[in-house]
């Protein structure tokens, strides 16, 4: 290797696997992309941007104010209604949804740097889920941070293994190194797991009693980008007759077998779960929760504007942070959301958003239905872009897998579980699991996209 | 001090010296700000922005990409607009100004904090202009890495100075960890000093010197914030009558003792420095430069775009930076820069704001010529928003001087030079040093700014 005067930071910054994968879906033209985490082309509110930007830019009394430099910390305005947005969701208008503690950013994703620079030095530690957000993992290893993953069950964190890799960490010394735990709450990426409200709490007891051994608070850090891509209606494919079931009793509003299909094993997390409260509504931890979510996903990602809650001391040093790496982000933006939140047109398009990717993800789970093995297992959602599939065990869906390469010849891409593991020394990484995105096709590519899969799968898998 | 989780970079990271300012600003309705390095509220692009957002967002075809996700390094469109933008400059069309070293950032403040990640360690060494730009001081504070000064000449940096300082980094057995020279290479701010293109050259020469000793390359930042921000026409005052000067050689365009005026120093750069041509084109060396520019200060600083020029390998590792940050700047505001550029009405705009600031510089250097005491150096540049007054050795200008407090007591501001200067221990920071811009505030307050400010200034200088 040429000597080079990279610092080890932008030495070990890797390449995120998705870039590779959006790279091999550009070069195949005919490839259907179910990798892909963005959002629908079609839903996106061209229209109201234009019309709301036509009035903040038609007088100079609100027009130069949106061209002009604004505060580090976000637009007073903005930073208010977003405080009323999460107030509104949470039934809670107490200090931990104070427009004091609100952080306007560009995209979630700047806040998670952030965050995550303000609270860690090389070799801390981070908590995962088990598997999670694979660009967030890419942060900690740039900055030579190291997860340790904890088991998802289908209503979020397994927190008897929380416990117990904290009692390990105390044994060996390192929980001082421990600072959060990092939780896609709703709809979660990958898997669409939805964290409930009581194991938002119960998480953060445990942590409290384990901070004592750590000698520093440990936080929760509630990742909820998903959180108004709810279905509405929530998912269900009307029923051709409803029948008592004791073998799938997990299958929720489609029964596969009367039609005589092949039949996955789909279940799911039980209703309501888009109204689960943040972590920000749990009584008597307002100091421990960091919250951040966006604005990109529900409305447009063009428009990259992100929000965060963050508690002291967190607050003041991501605000200076953030004063180094843009003294805030650009007002134009900041006015156009504000301004779509402030006229209710932010709510309408939401709404319209939520039906179409229910619509989608329905397309998509009658085309699981029909074309997938039966011994795949599918985690269903109620809201988010993804599905989960997992293979049978012993059956690879990896980067180098046949089943990945196969559907790459045959001009599909999902993106492998593989991805979003964790590197974490104390588990092997299951490789037999597949994220399949409805939110960038269309319906005609989602049921010719799962038609391909199911084929290729149907080679590997009975 | 309560235990917090904060790591190092959290509880070092200051805030800015630039926030108090401000916050001071807001809590004196009455004072005049020469502080701020805020753009022109009235020169704003209110009507071609609305102009030409109408255009984008008409047509779903354009109005869609322009709301979705884009590429890290920006869009394809706007990377080649802007690397002909930078040919155009400096008319050349090579490797260093190719489209494909071109990124596009969230101003080009991101840029500067991502480069700093992709090059230093804690420790490491970055030389920089004595003064120079303070929130990129804060960068390098907040990562733990040291500044050297390097002194600043009319026409740029001190090279025997650069030479003298490498020499005895290397001495100390410390040239490894120097990774960079920062130049703000035109109407630096703070100073509005334009190092020529004949230092540039012999800056990067000297570097090239003592890389074998460093063991891998140094580069040259260049920050060229200001570039497009030169006087048009340049920088005059009619004067009632051309007379040959001896004592007065370096002031130009402005008779001062005609008037009989109390007459400050006022020496100038000499013609020609906004025409300097950027390290980019220093050739041989384009493996070498980094070069970040901005569409901010001369379009609108709502409109939160920058960009840079980056060889590999630093451009790949910012780029995976970016991709941790924030996966790419927003779509929209790229679309209208690049809209701007095509149709012309960047450069229109551009023209407009620098007869604009070229107006207020000389309202300012007027007023500067009426109201300072003789004893004031005062430089002035030949673009930018900064004046740069020297007061007497020995008579503080700084933040606890009794000329800052009685200027805020007088409800007028400016930037003490002392923040300005790198925490260098192998020299004292000059403290008898103001910056002064015209560019928030209108001619009516920079008139009576001035009045202000030099009545101030004779109590304590004769």
């Amino acid at each position: 290797m040429k000597p080079n005067a990279l610092s080890a930071l932008g030495r070990r910054t890797a390449l995120p696997p998705i870039s590779w994968l959006m790279q091999t879906a550009l070069t195949r033209p005919k490839l259907i992309s179910l990798a892909a985490g963005f959002t629908d082309n079609a839903t996106l509110p061209v229209e109201i941007s234009r019309k709301l930007l036509n009035e903040i830019l038609r007088s100079p009394k609100t027009g130069r104010p949106a061209l002009q430099y604004g505060i580090t910390a976000g637009e007073t305005n903005l930073r208010q209604l977003t405080a009323r947005h999460l107030q509104k969701f949470d039934g809670a208008d107490d200090r931990a949804h104070s427009p004091d503690r609100v952080m306007i950013t560009g995209g979630s994703q700047q806040l998670l740097y952030m965050t995550i620079e303000a609270l860690c030095d090389e070799g801390d530690i981070i908590l995962v889920e088990d598997p999670t957000y694979f660009v967030f993992l890419g942060i900690l290893q740039s900055q030579g941070i190291r997860a340790r993953g904890i088991r998802l069950e289908r209503d979020g964190l397994d927190l008897a293994h929380l416990e117990d890799v904290l009692q390990r960490l105390k044994k060996s010394g390192e929980l001082r190194r421990v600072k959060a735990i990092y939780l896609v709450s709703y709809f979660q990426n990958p898997t669409g797991v939805t964290t409930s409200f009581a194991k938002k709490a119960g998480a953060l007891k445990i942590l409290k009693k384990f901070e004592q051994f750590a000698g520093h608070p440990i936080y929760l850090l509630e990742d909820a980008a998903y959180r108004e891509l709810r279905f509405d209606p929530p998912l269900t494919i009307p029923t051709p007759s409803p029948r008592p079931s004791g073998k799938r009793a997990g299958v929720r509003g489609f029964d596969f077998e009367t039609k005589g299909l092949l039949t996955p094993t789909l279940s799911s997390i039980g209703g309501g779960e888009g109204e689960e409260k943040s972590a920000l509504a749990v009584r008597g931890f307002a100091n421990r929760v960091i919250y951040t979510g966006t604005y990109s996903k529900p409305y447009a990602p063009g428009v990259r504007v992100g929000f965060g809650v963050l508690p002291e001391p967190l607050f003041t040093a991501v605000q200076r942070i953030k004063g180094n790496h843009d003294f805030g982000t650009a007002n134009l933006l900041q006015q156009l959301l504000a301004r779509a939140l402030e006229t209710g047109l932010y709510d309408k398009h939401v709404a319209k958003v939520q039906k179409n990717y229910a619509r989608k993800a329905r397309v998509m789970k009658q085309a699981l239905a029909e074309h997938f093995p039966a011994d795949v297992e599918i985690w269903e959602s109620g809201g988010g872009l993804y599905f989960w599939a997992r293979l049978p065990k012993g059956i690879s869906a990896g980067v180098k897998s046949k089943v990945f390469q196969t559907a790459l010849k045959n001009d599909v891409l999902y993106v492998p579980g593989e991805l979003c593991y964790a590197d974490d020394p104390s588990r092997a990484k299951p490789d037999n699991e597949m994220r399949i995105s409805f939110g960038s096709a269309n319906e005609e590519n989602i049921r010719e996209g799962i038609k391909r899969l199911g084929a290729v799968l149907k080679k590997f898998v009975k």
